[in-house]
């Protein structure tokens, strides 16, 4: 890292380095940058450390609109705030913080309800800009646009990130730990938790036991589920999923003649109270709702399917069963009021899931900053 | 009516008249038959007034299963207790009763939960049977079996129907409202008030404003909710909704180049916090999903499609807004202990919808019955 947070810098361009993308699916290139000083309402943080989510792979790979290149991704970190723009009172330089895709306006109808945790005043995009002023704050060193993601950007030792995106938290804390916080984990862990409110007692099935499935399985089980059955092509997966309170493993490609759904209607009696679509594919949606007790079965997509994908379910199944079918970005959590929890809940080692997330991702994040 | 409730007849089979379909979509025939008494955990019932339910309908003109005939149609009714079987205790000769379709056991997991209505003892179908015994109390007058519908089967003087089928009600209730709480008006009242749970002040959109929908109107208002808007292909439900509730009307088929979804979103601005669809579409379906508000719009399904109807989504709205899809059957009210309040309410004039329901049915089962 070449720069250190002081007021030395405030107001002043930051000259550093960051893996930049060109092409898509191209290596990404270490380069040195031009990060602008934050406007108002912005905060310029020196990353500290930064892990690797899918959807920063599916935006490496991608051909086409909304993709956008050169860019710099990453968006799941951690970092101390260098300097910050006029009208921020929220942080101030030394915080330790987390920047979070999804934004947290504090005043519009949304973000002071508690039903929604989706911003209507700064709307989740995957706008290559900055919230407010749709403008980067990023060039490379031929005076060349360089484009924002998620309105994160943490491939790069400084970042600019709008205040509604910034989550001040206990600077205590791990960063190999805290930077998990930003994305995966916090879905995972939220949907269990918020999205579908888990109660003590009942039945949860996971469709994928990736990194987000896992860390459904560690909010249902803190949340107390009783019974907490993980669905995937892999078999390892199982004894990985039991760290994280996976207590009965189904195996896909063992299941024969039937479907997942009847293995589960099987094993369950009745079927299981929540479902969580961890892949992204609509038919393995069709089969966590199949999956779902009647009555009261709530089945919960948190798995990103292609562009244009479409959900197909039985109209007669939705009506007769009194099942519910909802979605969840960042697993319903509000950035700046639940991170603080899942923090303290770390802190106080509640949870675990961060440290396997972070050691089966650096393999990835060194291989795409090679 | 032929014969009284009067202990001379518990025990014996009853001879009495029934309007019974022969053959489907052919008019009902008014015929003399027996209905045997009561097994255990059965009530035979006097019927003193039924109305119509599209279902019904449904049912007259279906050709192939699960339409079977010869039938007595009917399950929308209020009638008084002849006898009872054995071991029944929860009501006795003389008492005033609604018959509902829907059962509640009072002792399964389901009825016992105060998250499902969906009884899994007696689960709900479309048998032609009792519910326990899988035989029939009907015959005619050549022995032949008339087989039950919706194990209520009003079209008859007399009925016999199990025990988790009926609910008792202040024995004051006007019969000619009180049977329209079998079905339909609980439905669309049971769906703004349990299903969806529409909270005060809120914005409405109800697809479809025959008797279900304005009965969801009725409820929404009843609830509280602020603007209720009422979308029809029949500009005259419009009037007809004012009663019910309904603030605002979109004729669909004046939209335009707009589809009623961009209609709602500029009427409101965000969407409707909760929508009702009321006809059995699955495009409408689609509209009321598209109608909600991101954040926490709720869709309800309440209309019956044709068999084996698909209904799609798109799955990055599902993940993306935050909205939720369920469906209800009865509205998700549980008959034994919710319709008891719906009467009360009535009888304290809070609500008056039951009045127009019947009026506008009498001339379909004149009709039918002729």
């Amino acid at each position: 890292m070449n720069g250190k947070p002081s007021s030395n810098t405030a107001g002043m361009p930051i000259r550093c380095r960051a893996a930049i993308v060109r092409k898509p699916g191209e290596p990404l290139v270490i380069e040195e940058v031009i990060v602008a000083p934050p406007k108002s309402r912005e905060v310029r943080i020196k990353i500290i450390c930064t892990s690797l989510c899918h959807s920063d792979v599916t935006f490496w790979k991608l051909e086409h609109p909304p993709a956008i290149f050169p860019r710099i991704l990453g968006h799941e970190a951690v970092g101390v705030v260098e300097s910050v723009g006029e009208d921020v009172h929220e942080v101030v330089e030394g915080d330790t913080v987390i920047p979070i895709f999804l934004p947290d306006c504090g005043e519009c109808t949304d973000c002071l309800s508690n039903k929604s945790n989706l911003c209507s005043k700064l709307p989740f995009s995957v706008s290559p800009y900055m919230d407010r002023d749709k403008t980067s704050r990023f060039t490379d060193m031929n005076g060349e646009t360089l484009y924002h993601f998620l309105f994160v950007s943490s491939f790069s030792e400084y970042t600019v990130v709008d205040i509604g995106h910034v989550t001040k938290i206990d600077p205590q804390t791990p960063p190999n730990r805290a930077c998990l916080l930003s994305c995966g984990v916090s879905t995972g862990v939220g949907a269990a938790w918020k999205a579908a409110n888990v109660e003590a007692g009942t039945t949860v099935a996971i469709f994928g036991l990736g990194a987000i499935g896992l860390a459904v399985a560690e909010g249902a089980r803190l949340c107390g589920a009783k019974r907490i059955i993980g669905v995937d092509v892999n078999q390892d997966k199982f004894d990985l999923g039991k760290k994280f309170g996976v207590t009965d493993f189904i195996n896909s490609r063992d299941c024969k003649d039937k479907t997942v759904s009847q293995v589960i209607m099987e094993m369950t009696g009745e079927g299981a109270d929540y479902c969580f679509e961890c892949v992204g594919m609509s038919s393995l949606v069709q089969e966590a709702y199949a999956s779902c007790r009647k009555g009261w079965g709530k089945t919960v997509v948190l798995g990103v399917d292609q562009p244009g994908a479409k959900l197909t379910l039985s109209s007669f199944e939705v009506l007769h069963s009194g099942k519910s079918l909802t979605g969840s970005l960042f697993g319903g959590l509000k950035p700046k009021s639940d991170i603080p929890i899942l923090v303290k809940r770390y802190m106080d080692k509640v949870t675990r899931i961060w440290v396997f997330r972070f050691l089966s991702l650096t393999s990835e994040v060194k291989l795409l900053l090679s």
